[in-house]
């Protein structure tokens, strides 16, 4: 008997605890793993909710959802100044920060550096103290990136005067905006505010700004679709990691630099402030991103989430169906590997737009393109294929047009349901920069999080009720 | 009996024949293989030879060796005319060839091609008959560049007045060389002659080189270990994809192109040619092959391979302890992926002097950086890191200052052992552009192929008879 059960092919399967199926495995039984837990942690309000939302509206929702992500085709087509296209800064001291909303008592030390940045660059303060007043006085009116069409990655601070990527999604109509890139370190997106920032800021839109529009008339616009899918095979993940990416538009823009009427010395110092700044393909990557999302929120039902952001204090969501509503929950401090001469308390919580890129299937649901970065914050070549696995249990679409090599070109996962994160209890990851948590300083190194369940669960509850 | 024997923990260790592990394997057997095939297929005189190289004798050799290698760190330090640094040049009517020695009679018609077109480039002849006839009167002379410290891709042909590339081993003194990459299609080192090619080899020699060499003197000597190692992390493989070594190139470069006294129209043609060159960096990375394997040629009793080449016509092998001495056997036509319009029929053998990338353990050899490359000929993931596993079986070490992301960053199989192949019967595998085998034409698709063994054969038996 025990001959013949020996002799016969015997099939496991191993539904819920995880050890009983390692301990087969390592006898090489053949045994499937059902990685069952209680849905939604065993929580029955949640568990009612879920098989509520699992209905054929939101299917229906969501594959219209799905259709705007994937068909979307972003189209970097000018440059322009920020007050010309961005209505609300038109009006008297208006600045865009990153995240949900919130009121200058409450921002984080970073934030809080942008603002006195932004300030003394435009002339409405002349040092710290007096942009600091200005802003504890109320006159400094606040608005989020996201709520204008915008995103700004970490303090995200968007000032009238500022230069801003202009991003098309021909395929849906609307536009989407970010700042330009400044390099890492002492920088204002990070919180720094002083000379060295300052005088950045001015060559950035003195120069770089006016040079890239000039180029970008030159070559047309830029198909971003086409750049985002190379760099993914050239080991950027699009959100820490954009060293391809970065070269990739220099590649398109750079016989047209040179051919503007800028001097050569401004062309010069031009491409290298790009090829010196690994991150400078970022904030293109997240308007192109911020021009998919939008494209795909304010449908009714859909669970699809269409932002992830924080503004160093608050970490924010959105769903589509519930369209421009936030739901937060506290700021996460990312697991970091600090800069020399950082530690653990000098880091600020979780801040900026740039989760957009996650939102989208970039980052860290793109991380097996990217062995490099996970390897940054303590990972291997598995645990960044292990992500990208994992992100896809929450994902609707393995998405063909941005397939990852190492992952046997398999598309990035992309179109985050709702619902599967409350089901399985898998919070997003996302790659981040990490700032010092003082105002006036900088970057302190980059790290990886966990997105904050309570803001999901916040954001599901409401959306199950308009069902 | 049975039960028990069932009940223990039954290991296997299969010796041989890998079908028997395959079926346990499959059964999940715990089973060791030991993929033993008799050493040398049997060959008697091969394993009497094989244990006599098997020294200390050989390993302390091959100990040298491998520090030239290693520590080799080549740099980019000018570019020159070649009869100004190659000395053969200087004579009346040379020119130089890729692969091992050939006369014009036996030469294939790729290689005939280029030395059409260079003859016409250099106005020893008005067009392509007068060209055949100055060749075939035995008027023009031949050399190798392999001979003259230099390495050209393809037909490899460099005449005087070209271009090339100066590359220093600063660790070893030694200099190599290699000319200018023209791009793909209709270009004369895949045999194209026509007016298209003369137009370019203009341009290059008129505008790009000058420029690039007055960069060069703006940005100083560039290190080329940190791009290659660089472009490994980027999905190249530096043979036949040169896509991110390429723009890593122009980030070095491009900022000093700007600040050349040229004309803003030829340094955006400049930028513009490299850019749209996907293997503009890979006559460099070869000059830097050359660089380290001459350095590591010529040490008495090594069995490291110090050149791997190929004429259209012999496939040539050289190994360390019997320095220049070639060894050649027939060169194979790759498995290709044709360009449309093209088919097996118009396929050249082997050609080029590009496999100096497999002889230090790029190429074929780092296949899983470049998972891309291996699709292109039907491969997949899993082939590509197959290959680089492969090839580790021959190398006497993995190189750490090459890691592969794909490959748990572990380091590129580097200094391949003449007695491994020869042991394992395992050749090395190569990837490569190739020709159509007419002249005139140009490339007709890219492809991977096994180095014939005859070579290897050949050279060993020589090399075991001076030990």
């Amino acid at each position: 008997m025990t001959t013949k059960l020996f002799r016969q092919d015997i099939k496991v399967i191993n539904v819920g605890l995880a050890r009983f199926y390692e301990d087969l495995k390592y006898q090489r039984a053949k045994v499937t793993k059902v990685d069952w837990r209680p849905p939604a942690g065993g929580n029955l309000k949640l568990i009612q909710l879920l098989s509520k939302a699992e209905s054929e509206e939101v299917a229906n929702a969501n594959k219209i959802a799905v259709k705007k992500i994937v068909t979307s085709s972003p189209k970097l087509i000018d440059i322009k100044r920020a007050r010309d296209v961005i209505g609300v800064l038109r009006g008297n001291m208006t600045l865009l920060h990153s995240g949900p909303p919130i009121e200058w008592e409450r921002m984080s030390g970073p934030t809080k550096g942008g603002v006195i940045g932004a300030a003394i660059f435009e002339g409405w303060a002349s040092d710290a103290r007096q942009a600091e007043e200005l802003a504890k006085s109320g006159q400094i009116r606040f608005e989020t990136c996201h709520d204008n069409s915008a995103v700004g990655p970490m303090a995200g601070i968007i000032s009238p005067s500022m230069s801003v990527y202009v991003v098309k999604n021909e395929e849906n109509g609307n536009i989407a905006f970010s700042n330009l890139n400044e390099g890492v370190g002492r920088v204002l997106r990070y919180g720094a505010y002083d000379e060295e920032v300052q005088t950045r800021l001015k060559f950035m839109e003195d120069v770089l700004s006016p040079l890239l529009k000039a180029a970008l008339i030159i070559t047309g616009p830029l198909d971003l679709k086409n750049i985002m899918a190379q760099s993914l095979q050239m080991g950027d993940e699009l959100h820490t990691r954009n060293v391809a990416s970065s070269l990739l538009l220099l590649k398109e823009l750079g016989p047209s630099m040179v051919n503007t009427d800028f001097s050569k010395s401004d062309i010069s110092a031009s491409i290298d402030f790009i090829v010196k700044n690994q991150l400078f393909f970022l904030n293109i990557a997240m308007a192109a991103g911020k021009s998919i999302m939008d494209a795909a929120n304010g449908i009714r039902a859909s669970s699809v989430i269409t932002a992830l952001t924080r503004n160093g204090t608050d970490f924010g969501v959105r769903v589509s169906a519930l369209k421009d509503k936030w739901f937060t929950a506290p700021a996460p401090i990312p697991k970091t590997l600090f800069f020399p001469g950082y530690k653990e308390e000098d880091a600020n919580p979780d801040i900026g737009d740039s989760a957009i890129m996650e939102t989208n299937g970039f980052g860290a649901f793109a991380s097996a393109a990217s062995p490099a970065v996970v390897q940054v914050v303590g990972g291997d070549v598995k645990e960044a294929l292990r992500n990208t696995i994992k992100m896809s249990e929450i994902c609707l679409i393995k998405d063909k047009s941005f397939p990852i090599p190492q992952n046997n070109f398999e598309g990035i996962p992309r179109a985050i349901d709702l619902r599967r994160i409350i089901e399985t209890g898998t919070a997003p990851i996302i790659n981040t920069g990490v700032a010092n948590k003082k105002p006036g300083m900088g970057t302190v190194g980059f790290g990886i999080l966990d997105a904050p369940m309570g803001a999901f669960i916040r954001a599901f509850e409401e959306y199950a009720s308009t069902l």
